[in-house]
């Protein structure tokens, strides 16, 4: 593999801006652009003080520290160096070029991190977590990297594999020397169990994907009620109570900007907040058939109602727009006197919890919040140890691999011939290989690491 | 001095974020925080892999790379500890919760670059460039950064106060034990000598000080003319040409996002740039009275005519709008048939240089860089070498001493009595010495550095 280099820190001013070298020229490159000590006889995992320069003028670039690290233990398992400057864009884009300049190609994005799991340093899916990770919107969901990052996931799926493997040996052996006269139905026995028991690991780790796909994306929520129920009081409430993440992904544009609030744990992903705050009115500013959508793509309704005035035709269809959702109702204005129907407010509800609040004197907030939280977590968030899987490609493996083992299970039943029965069964290992990246085609790889940062 | 700590890259999705801690407990913290080898035993200036754990629950929070340097060889003088982790906002944020946990405190913005200063590792004008050099637009802003930084016009400043000393120093000696008779003659003659010196030094830098902010801070340039001149397709041209430079800093709204493009190392800063794209008419676009203004704060005008029309009303008035100040005179559209009276123009034009383009056809655009870079620079920015003055504090503190130094002059013309001079040159000694931050205040210097990056 050729020499690769990047700008691995953000894009903006900031104290510093790191240019990142992996390849086995990294080090005799760096050198060549390096006035202090010789870059080629320092030890691994040393730090130096020096200049950048520009070796046609022989001019003083920048002022850097300069990290030495060489293979194997590095990021990559590569040589690796990185130049630490002064955080300007004009000066980290010049030792950037002046890297490149020495015959390094620029890395593409994620492509340090491919390197990392081409090289075996980690698996398909401790990579996946690194990006986790860097995009996390809560503690918990750091935590959910973290763990994936550390190879939990991976090692759940590996120990499935490697079941699917010795079933596969044992059948074969089973078929090759029979011990006993009933072969095929001792053989059939021990499928119909393994099988049971992967397909029970594969479930297990599905129950964990809604709330692992929750606080890996965040909750997708909308705000909505008639004019002046208090939505724009309700979304400040959130936001400064809690710390609200106002993400900014660097080389795109404002658009893009979503608001988080972090609600005990659970990342909110509020819906249209610049709509709420300016105009009280989300229908009207972003048009009816805009709201509509945007509450079918939300996986919690926050519906106001306003408790000082009577339910109205608005309120209903609210209801109705809403149904067969997640939703928490919110009466509001508490503080104020009586005039909504609570009863027919609870009919409406169904099954929606129903909160009481008066925004205006801080009161309901956290019961709002208990109620989120145990709405998608019902109490388990403290559990802590379990293994989230949270990444929609793990998800969608997983429920083709339970179908598969399904399909195993099913022709075990129905008395279909061993040697078909060991090709599903082979399937599945191959769709739990594509989690961790055993069993996956080059294409997907270059797909999923193209989605990663530049300089990662 | 306390121990501090700051997120040192800037905030936004990267591959990598640092913590930087720095003071005497910096590796004693760094420690308590890590799992990895002993910090608290590894030699200055290493790199070691490790995890940040949470010392209350023993959880790891990230997966990072710790730089451990020991004082003095470091940033600040003290011992310092970078935390390198994956470059997410939150896990970023946790780490840095973790260390001030342990009792460090957050670092005010520039505080590090403040304890290099107040540590004696750099003076207040390289200080300064440390920033300049952050914020460059271009390769040559980033030269006249670094030269500053390296202590070019430190050391000329030095020079100079050596200089005053000395004569202070000849003046004391010369009336305590005189040799001859007319020491009175013979010092006032001392004084002329070296005032004048000193006065043709600092007017060597402020004749250097156009240029300097110039390069520092940008040209600001307004596109003017009528509609339909061509004002869209010479900004297009100008920043296709050119490397455009937008610089966006985070933590601020984009309303502060201006548009440089780099001439020939000349950074303009593009006025009012949306305007001229959307409508085609600055003065339509942002009002007659906001439009006036913006003329009146550019440095440069390019006033865009027509070839294929005659000269109307509007394009007088623009004239005279302009008139005094720093302008350009385009003829565009010299691919159609000449409308424009060139002999009018020419004496409209008085002295402004005039430079006929056909930016349809790409033609005239080097001439009209030419004509940019030698307006301001008038050949001698490739001379190099030259210290460059271009902060706005540096040159209000020459322009006094300036003025300081004529005082001494017109004292010894005067044949004011000795001792008064001697108060005046002293006075020369302490305004340079405000450049340099030896004879500067506490406030100062506090609003100097917090308008830093943090971090920094």
């Amino acid at each position: 593999m050729d020499t690769i280099a990047a700008i691995s820190t953000p894009m903006g001013e900031g104290a510093i801006a790191i240019v990142r070298i992996s390849g086995s020229d990294a080090i005799k490159t760096a050198n060549r652009i390096f006035k202090g000590k010789n870059l080629e006889e320092v030890e691994s995992h040393t730090i130096h003080y020096g200049f950048i320069i520009d070796p046609e003028t022989n001019e003083k670039v920048e002022e850097v520290m300069v990290s030495v690290l060489k293979a194997p233990k590095t990021f990559t398992r590569e040589d690796v160096v990185e130049i630490n400057c002064h955080g300007g864009l004009v000066s980290v884009n010049r030792v950037l070029e002046l890297v490149l300049n020495e015959g390094v190609r620029l890395a593409e994005p994620g492509e340090f991190t491919k390197r990392a799991f081409l090289n075996g340093r980690i698996d398909l899916s401790q990579a996946e977590a690194v990006m986790d990770l860097i995009r996390a919107k809560t503690d918990r969901a750091m935590k959910v990297a973290m763990g994936q990052m550390e190879g939990r996931l991976s090692k759940l799926i590996r120990n499935l594999r490697q079941t699917i493997l010795e079933t596969l040996a044992h059948v074969e052996v089973n078929i090759d020397y029979p011990e006993y006269d009933d072969v095929e139905e001792m053989t059939h026995q021990l499928l119909l169990e393994k099988a049971s028991e992967i397909k029970t690991e594969i479930e297990k780790l599905l129950a964990t994907s809604k709330q692992g796909k929750i606080l890996r994306d965040g909750l997708s929520t909308a705000i909505i009620g008639r004019p002046n129920v208090g939505k724009s009081s309700l979304l400040n409430s959130l936001v400064h109570e809690n710390k609200a993440i106002v993400t900014d992904i660097p080389g795109t544009t404002r658009d893009v900007i979503e608001e988080y609030v972090n609600v005990r744990g659970v990342p909110l992903r509020l819906v249209d907040t610049a709509g709420i705050r300016e105009t009280e009115d989300i229908v009207e500013r972003i048009g009816v058939e805009r709201s509509r959508k945007v509450l079918k793509e939300a996986d919690l309704i926050l519906l106001v109602l306003n408790n000082a005035e009577p339910l109205t035709d608005e309120d209903r269809k609210l209801f109705e727009a809403v149904s067969g959702m997640d939703v928490i109702v919110i009466v509001n204005k508490i503080d104020l006197e009586n005039r909504l129907n609570l009863d027919e407010v609870k009919q409406l509800a169904k099954d929606y919890p129903i909160i009481s609040t008066s925004l205006k004197e801080e009161k309901g907030i956290d019961e709002l919040e208990e109620a989120i939280s145990s709405l998608f977590f019902k109490g388990k968030l403290e559990g802590g140890d379990i293994t989230y899987v949270s990444n929609t490609r793990h998800i969608a493996l997983l429920n083709q691999a339970k179908k598969a083992i399904d399909d195993v299970i099913q022709a075990v039943h129905s008395d279909v011939p061993i040697d078909l029965i060991q090709i599903d069964l082979t399937r599945v290992w191959e769709i739990l290989g594509e989690i961790i990246g055993d069993t996956v085609h080059e294409s997907l790889i270059n797909q999923l690491f193209s989605q990663f940062c530049l300089g990662k």
